[in-house]
């Protein structure tokens, strides 16, 4: 008797919660109630902080390819086990390596200044004793190209320095317009002669931090080492340019390593009909070496497990597979996300959606989606029930993040977490991305609003995916 | 004729700006004028900024006894003739020096994580390869005491971590209260046995930076290496203690170098009725290593030299001498104020006054000040003329400053700049400390308030000492 009600009760749970059903639901019965019951986990503490603390406390930095990194792989597994999922295992992938040593700068000319600078990420070194050059102020890539075009000999012999400022004001050049000057600014100075490359921070941190990123050479051409300096220090460089020529030492002992493995962790809530249909939901496990990689994508790890969990602990499982996907190697060169989409290239078809949560701690406000038409009332409907959360935003369009971008020509259904993120930058890439800059209730409501949206999608009738494009097959 | 009419115009122009004139106003009428055309400059634009960014700019860090303590001196003597003031002058200054090596810490055990940290000043070096030993964590000096006298091993062998957090509410343990952590804690733990110290930063920044300040030894006692770790990281510490025994490495480079000297660096505007007699304005010229020494002290040196440039530019000088003195090696042993003290104790009657600016970059609140009972109707005269800058509150009692404090049992009249400092542990005695963090208009008031008082006080017919309580030479 006592097991018998144990056994309704969660079905006695779904009729009293549910709300009154329309005729013209586009979420079926059940699935407006499981939707609904996760919605509300939003309002309570989950565990979403737990996980980010635990990987960064007990991981720390991840750089793929590293010892952190290899540690976080068999993290990822051991927590993904422990909650119970299914199917967890460790996919490998081939990362490229590389890593940080001893890093100064100073202004000798006209004063001596110690510059706080990191390499960026997949940096030559500097030779022995570093490189002391005049420095070559340029705002923008564009501006570079029309120094050279101008004069061809207008950074050789010097470091060039990319002084353009990111900033929070959404009509001034954000990160996104800034990011090229950091990928490929060296790769662009070096054929000119340049010797190095300084870039200001593409971040908003207005403390003495460098925002490091990783930098890209063209294939055979000339390498020279890369930087970023703090927006303190490279407000020092401007105030002291605009007096007079500037001379920078800058010593870099970081090194790029023979390539590597590391892994894209798995593990799954197998779905009740049909499970060999998932949707995936993720954030990428490695991180920078500076920090603990908490906001960048400890958050996003932390969402995706969490909206796991909360799934798996209803009482009525969606009708496909959740699948969590902890990417390897999103920092420098997405070869997580690459291979993901490869290895499952002949799955993809039976992805009914893949989720991404990678835009750090900040309040969710919603999410963006790319998927046929025929899917918006079915999010529309689950929106209206995130709007508590704050969450119930959708935007058409886009990749949904980076690390599932793979899949867009697949015609898989994308789907990004949005969420504020006006100290986002402020900190991302930067030694000061730690587990205290986590906002728990944010994340709790990140979390929940990723579980409802995914299992709703998970458990519609229909998968509602794009045409595909394009093989899916080396998508990038 | 224009020459003669240059000659009245000032004169002219103080009748004209002058209030009208009461019979038992506490300031004289040319005083009361020349007050309030100062108070005004602190609604404009002043030059205070200028000499805070070229000392920082130009110098930078500057610990006493290194060199760029050195070029400081030197600085500030150029800077002092540039501005036309007299007696431009450095005193020498004893001072022991030290110098910062590499520093690193990792926890070792139950996980592997890198601490941010900074060697106190004065610390000794650890052995070579480091200290890596178990944590014992102290919540307070008062704490280690009783444990050791519960167990006289509680922290033998150990490294002992100071965790009290310095917090911005008034009720709670702010900074003054926490400095015996950093300043006695590694004198009070050595004899116990204990290897190093680790001090949670005594300040309030969020962001991942080590605040230093110096450590002090018992002359003949046992010395054992300190350093201050991050909030952020102690923090870390205090998730992982939480859950069983922490073992960390601490590897300081550090080193106590030979004795060796500084300066006080002195300028002076003549008193137009009795040159002898003074009125000392003041900040110090030396700073911690990490920053670049912008709100402590480069802010107070900036207000200290605009207020007797600003005091220079009237067309009528103060009866008595306005001396600027930026104070050697106020960070490490106060050796400029007390050389200053005895260096000038048969002068310290004539002086009328001592101002300290040492409270960073915020707004101007007023004055504390600590003399006879017969100054305070004049005092508070300038007081109202103050408060269109925010800087009319008076508070009575209290040393000035650390560096004016010596003089303090010779009776000299101290007043103290009381400036908002919500945010001046946040990057004091850190990596941060910076020129960016410097508010220019909150600058500009400053250095009006002081010129503003510091005028009246060296107005006045008479001076207003208190007793002297004790003999002036070697005060503490």
């Amino acid at each position: 008797m006592t097991r018998l009600l144990r056994g309704i009760a969660p079905a006695l749970a779904f009729l009293l919660f549910a709300p009154a059903v329309r005729a013209d639901d586009p979420l079926p019965v059940e699935t407006r109630a499981a939707v609904a019951a996760l919605a509300r986990k939003g309002s309570a503490q989950t565990r979403a902080v737990e996980w980010v603390r635990r990987l960064t406390d007990e991981v720390g930095p991840r750089l793929a390819g590293s010892p952190g990194d290899r540690a976080a792989v068999a993290w990822g597994q051991a927590l993904l086990r422990e909650l119970g999922l299914a199917n967890v295992r460790a996919e490998e992938v081939p990362v490229k390596a590389w890593e940080r040593g001893v890093e100064t700068a100073e202004v000798v000319a006209p004063f001596r200044q110690r510059l706080v600078v990191a390499a960026l990420g997949g940096s030559v070194p500097t030779p022995e004793g570093g490189v002391a050059a005049p420095i070559a102020r340029m705002e923008s890539l564009e501006a570079l190209e029309e120094a050279v075009k101008a004069d061809p000999d207008a950074v050789r012999g010097k470091i060039v320095f990319f002084g353009r400022r990111t900033v929070k004001d959404p009509a001034g050049p954000g990160y996104g317009k800034n990011v090229p000057m950091r990928s490929s600014g060296p790769a662009k100075a070096a054929p000119h002669g340049a010797l190095a490359v300084i870039v200001r921070s593409v971040g908003t941190s207005t403390s003495r931090f460098a925002h490091t990123g990783s930098t890209n050479y063209e294939v055979g051409g000339p390498r020279i080492p890369a930087a970023a300096v703090s927006n303190t220090d490279a407000d020092l460089l401007e105030r002291l340019l605009a007096k007079g020529p500037v001379t920078v030492r800058l010593v870099l002992g970081c090194r790029p390593l023979p390539d590597t493995t590391s892994a894209n962790v798995i593990g799954e809530v197998p779905g009740r009909e049909r499970p060999d249909e998932v949707v995936v939901v993720s954030g990428h496990l490695d991180s920078w070496d500076l920090g603990t990689g908490a906001v960048d994508d400890g958050a996003g790890v932390a969402i995706a497990v969490e909206a796991a969990r909360l799934v798996a602990e209803l009482p009525r499982r969606p009708r496909r597979t959740i699948r969590v996907v902890l990417f390897a190697n999103e920092e420098s060169g997405l070869a997580g996300g690459k291979s993901y989409a490869e290895r499952h290239v002949a799955e993809l078809p039976k992805h009914a959606g893949a989720f991404e949560a990678d835009s750090g701690t900040g309040a969710p406000q919603g999410f963006s989606w790319n998927a046929a038409d025929t899917l918006e009332p079915a999010l529309a409907a689950v929106a209206k029930l995130l709007e508590p959360l704050g969450a119930g935003a959708l935007r058409k369009g886009g990749a949904g993040g980076a690390d599932i971008s793979p899949m867009l020509p697949s015609g898989v259904p994308l789907f990004g977490l949005r969420q504020d993120s006006a100290t986002y930058f402020d900190v991302h890439h930067t030694a000061d991305d730690t587990f205290d800059k986590i906002e728990p209730a944010s994340l709790d409501r990140a979390a929940a609003a990723v579980a409802a949206m995914a299992y709703a999608v998970a458990d519609l009738p229909e998968i509602h995916g794009r045409p595909a494009e394009a093989p899916a097959a080396k998508p990038r």
